[in-house]
């Protein structure tokens, strides 16, 4: 919750401006409105022949589980540039970024996640700093009851599907659970 | 540019925190850290028949210009919904929103915006308080020398190439230029 003005420091006020419908962050002093908006989350599934790329986490939340690369999107960078970076920093991995591939809002924590398809330049891949252990996984080695995000077993779950079927196909959607 | 903590008030330091790498807003009493991400803009491209709707903006930036209706996504809501709100109020129309259609990062401004294909589900259709005017033009009615950004312009020509092809694909790209 916004309690001061990020422009001038004064005390703001939670209230609808004129002209908008929405309470906001309106300075007392500056008159400055900060706005809150949605964070974007991209990332990929990055894959080495029939071997997916998982990462276990070694940051909070869900610290310990199973991920597929994926984090904020930062300023000034595009969203296959973001799940690239992502996939470096987690698991010093160098992919080349495909086809969008899942798109979920999470509207009881105001995020979008945007997940890519993406094939590993080498299967040469390692912890980053927010990973405790990096692994190529088969389908049949992958820990279904260890995943971190109901985002990461969908797009999973979706990619095996497709894979099977020999067309990709992406899919939008919403995840409302208080369970990510 | 934020020169001030959001959470007490205190000065914030430009810095690049502990096990990060690019530099934050950090609070110099509280350690606070207020991270800026990219921001979400949602919209639709809703038609009723073979035409589709307009609107002249009312508001900077560029005022008096056409668009598709879309705005900057809010906490709380799914993309649909978001782009389902924009239509309602900038041109008071009721959609039924499809598929995600064209999505464009715009790494310059830190935008990403995501465009859904719609129907109108009646062509009743008037102005909300940012626009000036609303239309439903057919193809030769487009004002091409008057669209507000780029964004419209590629989601408008790509739709109507895709509905002489009978097909419509999603589109997903970068806009670099300093227009938008």
């Amino acid at each position: 919750m916004i309690k001061f003005c990020q422009s001038c420091g004064g005390a703001v006020s939670h209230r609808v401006p004129e002209g908008d419908s929405l309470p906001r962050a309106v300075c007392t002093r500056c008159r400055h409105i900060q706005y809150e908006n949605p964070k974007m989350v991209v990332g990929c599934l990055p894959v080495w022949g029939d071997r997916i790329l998982i990462c276990k986490r070694a940051i909070e939340p869900r610290l310990g589980l199973w991920t597929l690369p994926a984090g904020f999107m930062e300023n000034h960078e595009t969203t296959q540039e973001g799940a690239a970076r992502e996939a470096l920093e987690e698991a010093n991995a160098r992919v080349e970024i495909g086809e969008l591939y899942t798109l979920y809002s999470l509207p009881h924590i105001s995020q979008v996640y945007m997940m890519f398809l993406a094939r590993l330049v080498d299967p040469d891949v390692s912890p980053g700093i927010e990973s405790l252990e990096v692994k190529l996984v088969t389908e049949d080695e992958i820990p279904w009851d260890q995943l971190a995000f109901t985002m990461v077993r969908l797009t999973l779950q979706h990619y095996l599907e497709d894979r099977r079927r020999g067309v990709f196909t992406p899919r939008f959607g919403e995840i409302r659970a208080p369970s990510r």
